[in-house]
C-alpha cells in the first residue's frame, strides 16, 4: 500500500484560506517559522536551526519563503515551492534576513491594491503581524527590532483552526500511522516480554515502528510495575516482571502525520500469573470511561465534555484522583495540537478533529493503566483509527 | 568503554556561574524552556510540548523548576533535581503555570536579603528576565501578559559564553560521539555504494551511528553526484553512479552530546573510474583549507580570522565563489551553537571551545565536496576530535 501525499491544490487552498482569515484578526501578514505549521501551508519540512527559515505570507501580494542560502535545494523541492505557490528569497551567509522579511513586509504594503498609506501605514495600526507559536524568541526578539511598530500576535489564532480540520488525504494518513503502530503493538504484546529491560523493549518498539512504515519513531513509553503509575515515564534499565502490568505508549510519523497509541499489557510470565482482582477492576473501571467518552463524540459537543463523561465514569467509580490529566488531545503533524478534551474548552467538535481519547487511572508508588485510540470525529460520530484489541492485553512470556 | 557523565557537582556549579551573571547583565532572573539550556542547567531532557516547563533560576533565592504534574516523575529523575539543587513546582492540568511562574519570582523578590522594594519593586526597573534562545513565542506571550511590568530578554546573554567553554567531561563525551560517527563513516566508505540510493544508504548510516552508541541518530546528508553541491542535501531516491562523489555529512547524540563530520567520498565504482583531474584538483584545493583552518586554531585568535584562513586558501584557487557557507559553527549539546566561525564574528576563541571546521567548495548543477572535523580549542592550538582519514576516499565497489 503506498502513502498518499497531500496534493498541490491542497496546498494552494491551504494559503488561500489563511490568507482570507487575516482581515478578521486585523493581521497585515503571518510569519511562519520551520515547523508544523509550515509543513501544513508548504509542505516544507525543515530543520531547526538558527538560520531564519521564514514564510511571509501578507494579507495581499506575494507569499515568500525566506531561506538561508544553502537550504535554496531543500526548499525548491518542496511541494509549495515546487507548484509555484510560493516565491523563495534567499539570505546570504552575512545578510540580515530580518531586514528581508521587512522588506517583503513593506513590499506587500506600497502595492497599490492595499492601500495602507490612507489607514496609516505603520503595522501597528493596520493590525498585527502573527507568528508561528513555536517560533523562537530569539526570532521572535529580532523581529519586533526589526518591525518596532508592529503589534505581534500567534498565528494559532488563524491556523489552529484550520489545522485541526482534517481532509481526507489527512485522515488516511493518519489512519495509515494508527495501523502501523497497531500493528507495532501486537508484536511487543506477542511477547516475551518477562525479563527484559523497559529499554530493550523500547528499542524493539522503535525499530518495528519503522518496519511498518514510521519515517521516525517518536516516543515509546514503556513503564512496567510501579512505573506505570506515572504517565510520562521513559523507558529505564528496570527489568519486567511476571505479576505486573506495563502501560505501552507508543508514536511516530508516516508521511507526516503522528501515530500515538496506548495499550496496558498484563505480564502473566512463564507462569501465566493472573491479574489480580483489583487491577482487573481497575482496568474495567478505564475501559468502561474510555469507551463511553468515544461514544460521545459527535458535532458541536463541546471538548470538555468528552473529558467530563471520562472523568464522571472513573470517578463514580471511586478512582477520580487517580485520572491526573485530561482526556486528550488533537494530532496531526504534531503529537499534541488543537483540539485539547480538557476542562474549560468549550469549543464545539467539528467533522474532520483528529484527537486522542485516552484516559488513565495511577495509584502512585503502586501501578496504573491508560487505553489510547485516535479517533476523528464525523458526523456519525467516532471514527476510531485504531484497531488493535482494547482488552486487558495479557503476555504469558 | 561505559560514557562518562555529567556528575552533580558540575550541575550545581552551572546554576552558579550561571547566577552570578545575572547583575552584570541586570537581569533578575532566568527563565528555561525545554531543551539543551535546561539540560545544560540540570541535567533534564524533556520532549518540547504544549505544557510549560520552566526554570526560575533568580538572581537571589531559591531555584525552581515548574512541571506539569504528569512530568514529576521524569523530572525527579534529572541529576539536578536528584541531587536537590533545584526544587520542583508542579501544576495542575487546569492551573495557570504563567501565574505560577509569576508567583515564584514575586517570592524570590519578597526575600530579606534582595529587599527589592527600595529598587522600586517592578521587574522592568529592577531589570530583565531572560528567556531561553528557542522558548516557543506561545509562551513568551503568555508570560509577557503574566508579568507585564517585565523586561524580556534572551537568556543567551548569560548562558551561552558559559555553555560554548566545555569542560572535560564534555570533551570526552563529544569526543566519544566523533569517534562512533568516525567509525560509522569508514563502514559507509568500505562500500558497496554504487547502485543504491542514497536513501538506503541514509537508513545505513542511522543504523549505524545507533550501532556505535549514538542514543539518536539525528541527520545523514548523502548528497551524489550534482546533490553533493547542495550543502543541506536530503537523501533522495537517486541512485549512486560510478565516476562521480558523494557527501556524506552525519551525526547524531551521544550522551547527550552531538557528533557532525563530513567526509566526500568517490565513487570509482566496479570498474574503478578514477577522480577526474578537475574533482582531484577541486578536493586538494578545499583539504589544503581545512588543514589551514584547522592549524589557525588557538586562543585569543577571533573567530572570524578562522573563517578568513580558509576563505582566503580557496579564494586563491580560483572557487571563493563557491564556498557559499561559514566555516563553522559551536557543538555541545546542539548541533549548532557559540561560538560561530563567521565574517563579523570578532569574538575570540578560548580554550575549550568546540566546534566544527567545515570549508566546502559547490560547483552547482555539477558537483562538490566537505570535509568537517569537530574541533576543540587548547593552550596548544586545536584538538582535533574526529580521526577518519581526510584523504578523498575512493569506493571501488
Amino acid at each position: 500500500m503506498s502513502s498518499p501525499s497531500i496534493s498541490a491544490q491542497r496546498y494552494a487552498d491551504r494559503l488561500e484560506r489563511a490568507r482570507q482569515q487575516l482581515p478578521g484578526e486585523d493581521a497585515a501578514a503571518l510569519l511562519v517559522g520551520v515547523g508544523a505549521d509550515l509543513e501544513w501551508l508548504i509542505g516544507y519540512s525543515a530543520m531547526p536551526l538558527e538560520r531564519l527559515t521564514m514564510l511571509v505570507l501578507p494579507a495581499q501580494g506575494r507569499t515568500t519563503l525566506v531561506v538561508p542560502r544553502l537550504e535554496v535545494a531543500a526548499a525548491r523541492a518542496s511541494a509549495g515551492v515546487a507548484a509555484g505557490l510560493v516565491e523563495l528569497a534567499a539570505w546570504e551567509e552575512t545578510d540580515d534576513p530580518f531586514a528581508l522579511v521587512n522588506r517583503l513586509l513593506q513590499d506587500s504594503k506600497s502595492r497599490p491594491e492595499i492601500q495602507l498609506g490612507a489607514l496609516g501605514g505603520t503595522w501597528g495600526r493596520l493590525g498585527g503581524l502573527l507568528v508561528s507559536d513555536q517560533l523562537w524568541a530569539t526570532f521572535l526578539f529580532r523581529l519586533q527590532v526589526a518591525l518596532p511598530e508592529a503589534d505581534f500576535g500567534l498565528a494559532s489564532s488563524v491556523l489552529a483552526p484550520l489545522r485541526a480540520v482534517k481532509d481526507a488525504e489527512e485522515v488516511e494518513l493518519l489512519r495509515q500511522a494508527a495501523h502501523a503502530a497497531d500493528r507495532t503493538v501486537q508484536a511487543i504484546a506477542a511477547g516475551r516480554l518477562c525479563g527484559r529491560s523497559e529499554r530493550d523493549v523500547a528499542r524493539e518498539v522503535r525499530e518495528r515502528l519503522v518496519e511498518e512504515g514510521h519515517q521516525e519513531a517518536a516516543f515509546a513509553i514503556v513503564a512496567s510495575g510501579p512505573n506505570s503509575a506515572s504517565p510520562h515515564h521513559e523507558a529505564s534499565d528496570r527489568r519486567i516482571e511476571a505479576g505486573e502490568p506495563v502501560v505501552l505508549d507508543i508514536g511516530g510519523r508516516l508521511g507526516g502525520y503522528v501515530s500515538d497509541t496506548t495499550r496496558t499489557l498484563w505480564i502473566g510470565g512463564p507462569e501465566s500469573v493472573a491479574p489480580t482482582d483489583e487491577f482487573g477492576r481497575l482496568y474495567k473501571v478505564l475501559q468502561a470511561a474510555q469507551a463511553e467518552a468515544t461514544r460521545a463524540v459527535r458535532p458541536d459537543v463541546p471538548c470538555a465534555s468528552i473529558d467530563a463523561v471520562a472523568r464522571r465514569s472513573i470517578g463514580e467509580e471511586g478512582y477520580g484522583a487517580h485520572f491526573i490529566h485530561r482526556t486528550g488531545h488533537g494530532i496531526g503533524l504534531q503529537t499534541h495540537e488543537e483540539p485539547y478534551l480538557v476542562e474549560g474548552n468549550e469549543e464545539p467538535l467539528q467533522r474532520g478533529h483528529a484527537f486522542s481519547i485516552e484516559p488513565g487511572i495511577y495509584l502512585e508508588g503502586r501501578y496504573g493503566a491508560r487505553i489510547e485510540d485516535i479517533v476523528v470525529c464525523t458526523a456519525e460520530g467516532a471514527d476510531v483509527l485504531n484497531g488493535s484489541p482494547r482488552d486487558l492485553l495479557v503476555v504469558n512470556g
